[in-house]
């Protein structure tokens, strides 16, 4: 990724505040908010970036709910090599074709080279399911459930974009196997449960579950299922996938087992993940022209304390401002004491990196026995007495991570439109909008509508009609199902 | 790390349990024990183990104890790109000097020639501290503490060795830099204190405090403090670092600050890493011939409750297993009520994964009211009231986390052999002890103790004797400070 040396722009960033326009220049508002934020920066590596501590504790409310919520199901935790040998990678047709493009590889260790050249994981199922082979003999071996949270690499050489698309990023990838093809189809949609919550609970972001279609499902699965998200660019974007991966893997890399009966079978595979991107999501869907806008569940600091300092007042301003962030010690709360910026300086650094509320305190809010409180989201200032706060910001926190997902929600219910026919199709398909349309299923029709119109699949919803009756109306067959339609990253 | 191929220690290993004495076959018993106590297993991948998630739970809680300690002390956690531009590596030169024979290089991206290649990390100093250089400007971004937690490749050449020596390891890497030399001193210590604790809190192994030698500390550093371990093999192994890097790579990478009276100044910075080669040193430490033995506070498991199953009085024996199993709550409890397997089996697997207690409950107890408590650590049993059983369980916990520590402790006690004379070291220097003694400091004296008898220096205790007077044992000039010396990994 380089950097962008456009020169007006290089001008704008020397100011400490965001600059552009969210709705104008996207891109460059999004550039901004990333590295004044201190979510992330840029780094000699083309591509790759720094997760500085803001996203990176971002990232870590993520996992902990996550990692909770799998645990208590029964996953456990490894870590598997981050070297693939070429010819493992080989082992399943559809997947290496689908990963090959964009694997860097590793051919010299020291100053000899290797033998055979290894491959940075663009994501595990080969190097994993090698061991599955030598770890499952028996129906007592099953179902064995295994998550690992790491890095993976994957060389695009499309545009990079800090969070939304790096050649190496975050990820937890699930893989597990089952005796049986049901118990494989309940853990799909369990996982993705979990993701929902992630986006719907932590994020504050609501989300639409659906199944992929047959050309954009996973290389190597039977089916994909996935979490949906539509951005306010009028982007839609994949939060996060649960594959079902049949026998395609274990067939491949021979994963078999003897049941009660002694009879032998293939196993039933999944796997499942979401990445950093989730991270990039949450900015773009919150943020606005002053920064990022986090909700309270996410947000590293929830609550910051800025004393406002006078002199002579200045000693019992900060004793008050300790008290109240000892009073406010369920949350997280930062004092921000230091003397070396102003108060001003303070609000917009604060504001910048999405903090949900700010309190203030005065040498005359003191007298009042009162803070002035500042929501984040709506920009609202309301005085609050001290008596009440504890309350009073307990209450706005969850008013604020409420709100937010309202917003988001109803910002997601008008960005759809319900597509009757060809009119309508041309009508909408240039723009920002999220098309949901009968479709005939046929692959074919999928890629015209792409290389026509630039729109793909999202997904097909699990939210389906009763019946889906009458045409596709891009190619007049008979329509199979539901789907939605949109540009998307 | 090929796989063993020697015919009868293939035979043997078919066998479910250890059949290799720890102190006689060391290697084929390491080699066991990591492999069917289900804590590694070998990879296609040369010098590259998985880490199964056995082992990898007793790591999360190495994470979860190490990352509160920082977190409390003010560090944050982040992430830098695990791809490293050679011209970067190469900034400062004692530093590429110790790493680059070990570098694994990628050079290729799909079919694609990169035009400079790019290492993987074997540590991150230098792709950090570019990033440093461009957010430290004033005494305002000072101190910056970051720490990541992450994967490395060191492809040495040596014969690898599961969790002691392998090519990918996991481990955290602390980055910090400080206005002063002072404040980097003082943090230097407070990390070793906290790998202390991992050591003799939470592993029940007792180490030795010291620094480095100018031959043995970290390319790069001006010294490097360490946690030293000797292990009932007769070896000394290094179990954490917590180096001063000075203002060597300051200098290299130029990350200077203004201070308040508007000078400019140099960073002091440290670095500090613990891997998972602590996992092999816990295995090495307290292990015997039937397996794994894990301190309670760091087994993923601590009880394993055992119902003796007889047709006639299963249901009320599982019953009551289930009752204690919930009595038992505030410990980490596995009920095995598997009916595939028999007791016996039962009892010899959860051995072999070193459980710290297991209760066995049959027909015959219920009906005295008891339980059978056995220890991993003696192999004692006894009966226990089932109304006495959550205080006995609690207090047996302690004790053997006591008795593990306590015994380490002697054996280290036991291993130490002052050296007076070039007698006593002649004498000394074949045995598998760690020898104690002055030393003039001399690289080439050291050297030459090396090439003679394959003794390394541990480190310069920060327990030294008031005074150091009179001579070095091994080449006759004045003693400097008193050394260990001993065959290490």
């Amino acid at each position: 990724m380089s950097r962008n040396h456009n020169k007006n722009n290089s001008d704008k960033r020397e100011s400490l505040g965001i600059t552009a326009s969210k709705d104008e220049e996207f891109s460059e508002w999004y550039t901004q908010v990333i590295q004044k934020a201190g979510l992330a920066d840029y780094t000699p590596v083309s591509g790759c970036i720094v997760f500085r501590p803001y996203s990176y504790a971002i990232w870590e409310k993520i996992q902990s709910f996550f990692d909770n919520k799998i645990k208590r199901s029964g996953v456990q935790n490894a870590y598997f090599p981050l070297l693939i040998p070429e010819s493992l990678l080989n082992k399943e047709k559809e997947h290496v074709e689908g990963f090959s493009p964009e694997v860097a590889w590793v051919t010299h260790a020291g100053n000899s080279k290797l033998n055979e050249k290894l491959a940075i994981r663009p994501t595990s199922e080969t190097i994993m399911y090698d061991s599955y082979r030598k770890w499952i003999r028996s129906y007592k071996d099953l179902p064995l459930r295994i998550n690992q949270w790491n890095n993976v690499v994957r060389w695009e050489f499309k545009y990079a974009m800090p969070f939304m698309r790096t050649r190496e990023f975050l990820w937890q990838e699930g893989h597990t196997a089952f005796a049986t093809k049901e118990e494989a189809d309940k853990e799909v949609l369990e996982i993705l449960d979990y993701y929902a919550q992630i986006y719907e609970e932590l994020l504050a972001i609501p989300v639409i579950k659906g199944r992929k279609t047959e050309k954009e499902k996973f290389a190597g699965a039977d089916y994909t299922t996935s979490i949906e998200i539509f951005l306010p660019v009028g982007k839609g974007i994949q939060g996060a996938t649960s594959h079902h991966l049949g026998q395609n893997f274990s067939k491949a890399f021979d994963i078999s087992f003897s049941d009660k009966d002694c009879g032998k079978g293939y196993v039933w595979q999944n796997s499942w993940g979401i990445t950093t991107r989730s991270i990039g999501i949450l900015t773009i869907m919150h943020g606005d022209n002053k920064g990022l806008v986090l909700p309270p569940k996410i947000a590293p600091v929830q609550v910051v304390v800025v004393p406002i300092i006078f002199e002579k007042s200045k000693d019992k301003v900060i004793k008050n401002a300790q008290h109240i962030k000892k009073l406010l010690g369920k949350h997280s709360v930062i004092l921000d004491d230091r003397t070396d910026y102003t108060s001003g300086f303070k609000f917009n650094e604060w504001e910048l990196k999405g903090v949900p509320i700010r309190i203030e305190i005065g040498p005359k809010d003191l007298e009042k026995k009162q803070v002035i409180l500042a929501r984040r989201d709506t920009g609202d200032k309301k005085a609050v007495k001290i008596l009440n706060l504890k309350k009073v910001v307990a209450e706005t926190l969850m008013d604020i991570q409420e709100s937010l997902f309202d917003k988001a929600k109803k910002s997601l219910d008008r960005s759809i439109v319900d597509i009757k026919d060809l009119k309508d199709f041309q009508r909408y398909a240039s723009q920002e909008k999220m098309l949901r349309m009968k479709h005939c299923g046929n692959i074919k029709c999928e890629e015209a509508i792409k290389d026509n119109s630039g729109l793909k699949t999202l997904c097909i919803p699990f939210d389906q009609p009763e019946k889906v009756e009458g045409k596709c109306p891009h190619c007049g067959e008979p329509a199979r199902y539901v789907v939605l339609f949109a540009r998307s990253y």
